[in-house]
């Protein structure tokens, strides 16, 4: 299977009015994103987010479980966590999958506005055949990814949809779905 | 599709040394499984506590999205937590549910240390067969359901699993997976 990489985008998002906005890093999004990653092989995931005071919150959670009392406590959430690395641009986060897999990843955006995109089956298939490139696939906080982010992917996947037509999940359920659908036994 | 419960269960369930505790609610679990709940048409998340300043805890959570700030913020918020209702114990649930359903629910017991179990895609079979009975999916929080809990499924069913032997998931992440596999387009 072909390395997969993730990355969890705080900025360009949107609010729910649509504006263009950069959200606060949650750190429950970190552990969550964490175990799913770890559980389904993903190499690295990445927290991407322009601000340094983020940044710096970002890794005073992992370092807590890494040093402190999480270590002892419970030692499979430091072992997930060890998926993730904290970065300042989407640019970062190619420039470090390129060499950690060898090769330039896909770029695919995942939105849960999406129709006529690249089913899910369809990308499972892809990353089985053995000329599969690495694929970078990433998710939006707030309200989703801004719109200049689709200009950057290679694949567009089509949104997640239960029986009806509500899907308003939160993006630690999206990336757990996805990577299930993706990489799932 | 046969009618589909889930309950969230705080007590009996396991913490990292293996003992029976009463875990507390998070109210984050209330929001993801709300809305991971009602994109996959479940008709009734529980959320169960045997403490009433806990389940007094998670209709705050609620009644704060239903009248006060969050119904401006974000109606999708809550359409999705209308799906939640906050019972004492696992007999609550399955006694509502029954009255909802017109006929006592299945219990399924789910765990991630679970194996030869009902593999998911059997129970999407069955549940898709016209005379399935309602079904009641139960989750555990903390280190997952007490043992004891296991006497009440009917069905079990298979942990979820990547391509690896880690599979330490958030049980919001599991509830997500989950109601996809089952219910998922």
């Amino acid at each position: 299977m072909s390395d997969l990489f993730l990355a969890l985008i705080h900025h360009p998002v949107l609010d729910r009015n649509g504006r263009i906005v950069t959200s606060a890093i949650t750190s429950l999004d970190i552990h969550d994103i964490a175990r799913s990653s770890h559980t389904y092989g993903v190499k690295r995931a990445y927290i991407v987010h322009p601000i340094p005071e983020q940044r710096e919150f970002a890794a005073t959670v992992i370092d807590h479980w890494r040093f402190d009392f999480g270590r002892s406590f419970d030692g499979r959430r430091r072992e997930a966590l060890e998926t993730i690395k904290i970065v300042t641009t989407l640019d970062d986060a190619i420039s470090d999958a390129t060499t950690v897999a060898g090769a330039r990843p896909s770029i695919v955006h995942t939105s849960a506005r999406t129709s006529g995109g690249t089913p899910m089956a369809e990308l499972r298939r892809k990353m089985a055949s053995s000329d599969s490139p690495p694929m970078m696939i990433l998710f939006g906080t707030g309200f989703g990814l801004a719109p200049e982010v689709l200009e950057r992917a290679d694949i567009v996947l089509d949104a997640i949809l239960g029986p009806g037509d509500y899907n308003h999940l939160s993006v630690r359920a999206a990336v757990s779905i996805i990577l299930d659908r993706l990489c799932g036994r």
